[in-house]
């Protein structure tokens, strides 16, 4: 099975001369979204993870299925204003502006090793600023997943002290 | 296990004299959100489900692990703009204002059973919007689950037609 088969290109989406990789094709394809998912459950299981971290909202529908696979917990990273409890915070730019992204001061546990996962890594903003929620918890992130590395935006510089794994780029 | 241990009670959130149930305890423990999302999937194994479908945000985490877990395909209705392919719409009004919610054209294929999955069933004016989604694609839907029903806000009387999952009620 080619995972690509299951990726939308939009072309001028959201904006002008960007090409927007879409992974709904993908996860409404349960062969497609199983395969996808075991496949981060491994890197995550070499890696003896406790926590799975995904920003809002995507990095849901690929966070998720793998907390549940792994039997572990599931903590979501939420623009500001989302989460109920008291929060911490860490405003960062992302491809087309800027905002702030929030995690429940009880979400991680000091050592808990954790996987972060969302579907694509762009400029990497939205996934530094995720880190840096975690480890001010005391987390350890231990790595970041995506279905889709987007290469020519290097989002990997932003987060090259850890482990990355990447299903598909472009 | 008591599911209810790992709902926290958050009073006047988001408005005065509401009580806010945040799932967030629920899905940050492997063992209750693996409990949680197997007695879903109980459910939709009964209903011959073949597609899951969620409202944005927290819909995806309740949907997607049991999608997964069935080895079907997940759908996100989500509001109006987020998807970037071609949408059909509905508004509708929810607790706290009015809304869009839409669904990729090709999210649902004529005649597949469909599992509606979010976290709360409260007025249920997200729920009924997601059945109009569903049904104008071609969907059959065969249920609606939840991890909590709100009985005060009688959000089951906009979903009389379906059968409802709520693991636990408020």
């Amino acid at each position: 099975m080619n995972l690509r088969d299951y990726v939308a290109s939009i072309p001028n989406y959201p904006t002008e001369g960007v090409i927007f990789r879409d992974i709904s094709p993908l996860m409404g394809n349960g062969e497609a979204y199983r395969e996808a998912t075991q496949a981060i459950v491994e890197f995550a299981k070499e890696k003896q993870v406790d926590m799975i971290v995904g920003p809002e909202a995507r990095g849901f529908i690929i966070g998720c299925p793998v907390a549940y696979e792994l039997g572990i917990g599931f903590a979501p990273a939420r623009k500001k204003g989302k989460l109920p409890r008291e929060t911490i915070e860490v405003s960062y730019g992302l491809e087309y502006g800027k905002d702030v992204l929030t995690l429940h001061k009880d979400a991680i546990k000091p050592g808990q090793r954790v996987l972060i996962c969302d579907d694509l890594l762009a400029t990497g903003g939205t996934i530094a600023a995720t880190t840096k929620l975690v480890e001010e918890l005391g987390g350890v992130v231990v790595g970041c997943a995506f279905l889709i590395e987007l290469n020519d935006l290097h989002g990997r510089d932003k987060i090259k002290d850890y482990d990355i794994l990447a299903l598909m780029d472009y």
